[in-house]
């Protein structure tokens, strides 16, 4: 079994070796978010959706282990497809801790994490010289996780990535603020990197609640917070492979 | 200018388009650490080291710049291949900006970060339900930079990744007690992740400083702190890839 990331969603964005791995596999079990462009990569293979985006259809993680351990022992060539990383929000751990428990051989194959990846097509560096020296991931979908560990962070120290979290942005910015943060540290929103529908949002922390056009609610989007954003001109958005029309907002922060 | 992201050193795990873009340069300029294999993915093209690892030979960050606008011009397809993300410690924000300021249209390609991979190839998730939900990315170079942030964490509430830390590791494990994590935290060294001499060690803070044989002090590695260390028994380690020969002291994690 090959647990194998399969980045933002851009079939060119698969790593060579996950790309083989698809091209090899008899059976991939993907997430409901991996788009249909990287999934049919595995031309041969049949092909099964294991998690769906959210509700009643997602299939529990036990199930998902068994499918893989007994494919396994018929002879299959497994993928275990997964969006962005495995192992960055994606349960990766627990699949790699069955697959172990029942003896099943398995890689790792790292993808790229929308974390690193949705920045970087924007042209927002996650780190730079004078504005950060480093960063934090977290997931919007639990305040209880990232509320105490924003608390405590020195504003704009490091530039702050949170994953899932449109549908939290008002949340996440209060709870900035109430952490010291400054109202005006930019801040940005990339909806869809390198998928079709791609789009970027930049502002303010104290502007992060206030757009309310994010596409649909299921879009995989990623917010920065932190004087990196500052560091992508708007020019430099276009440059880095966003159309005009794909930006929302450009002018409200000052290029250099 | 394509500014590309390389790796972690094994071409297998280079982009779909990163090899494309390789493979159409007629110039690559690249940085010292990137290992050959990738480097000559670029078969055609001229290749020119411009940063080695550290002395008098590096170019600054300006001449770089002024190569890169000066092929651009000249009509060459110019690939600029950093190691790992582009805008992961490696300054592409700066390269982007000077590109940017002399209107030289550009790509950025983003790369498997190894504060990422090199936790992914070790069988090590960053994120883990229980373990941590969430992680820090930080470069050992400067313990000014990483001390305050790690003063202010909550230990073990987020798994810490340094990388560039190994000259660095008993300043950064000095830190981590400070800040009050507990001296048996797991804690684990990947060194020259996903290439020959790949090696982890797994332990816990309070042994981080003791191993001496990281080999040469240049190899790039990245030391991962935090429960989700504890995740990867010996077994799964062995199973994502690593030979036996290459785990030290594995023993001494309990696994699950």
């Amino acid at each position: 079994v090959s647990l194998v990331g399969a980045g933002p969603g851009d079939p060119d964005l698969l790593t060579v070796r996950a790309h083989d791995r698809l091209r090899a596999a008899t059976l991939v079990l993907h997430d409901g978010l991996v788009p249909e462009a990287v999934v049919d990569v595995a031309r041969s293979a049949e092909r099964v959706s294991v998690a769906r985006r959210a509700g009643p259809k997602t299939l529990s993680q036990d199930v998902v282990i068994d499918l893989m351990v007994d494919a396994a022992w018929r002879g299959e060539r497994v993928v275990r497809l997964k969006g962005g990383d495995p192992f960055v929000f994606g349960r990766g751990g627990e699949e790699m801790q069955g697959l172990s428990a029942a003896g099943v051989p398995f890689e790792v194959v790292p993808g790229l994490s929308s974390a690193l990846a949705a920045p970087a097509l924007a042209g927002i560096p996650v780190t730079h010289r004078g504005a950060a020296s480093g960063f934090v991931v977290l997931s919007g979908h639990a305040p209880e996780a990232y509320a105490p560990l924003l608390g405590t962070i020195t504003p704009r120290s490091v530039t702050v990535v949170v994953l899932m979290g449109i549908g939290e942005r008002r949340a996440i910015a209060r709870c900035l603020l109430e952490a010291g943060w400054p109202g005006e540290t930019p801040a940005a929103i990339v909806v869809n990197a390198s998928r079709p529908r791609q789009r970027v949002w930049v502002g303010r922390v104290n502007t992060l609640g206030i757009n309310d056009d994010f596409g649909a609610r299921d879009d995989p989007g990623v917010i920065v917070v932190g004087d990196v954003v500052a560091c992508a001109s708007a020019a430099d958005i276009l440059r880095a492979g966003m159309g005009e029309e794909q930006i929302w907002q450009p002018t409200t922060i000052q290029g250099h």
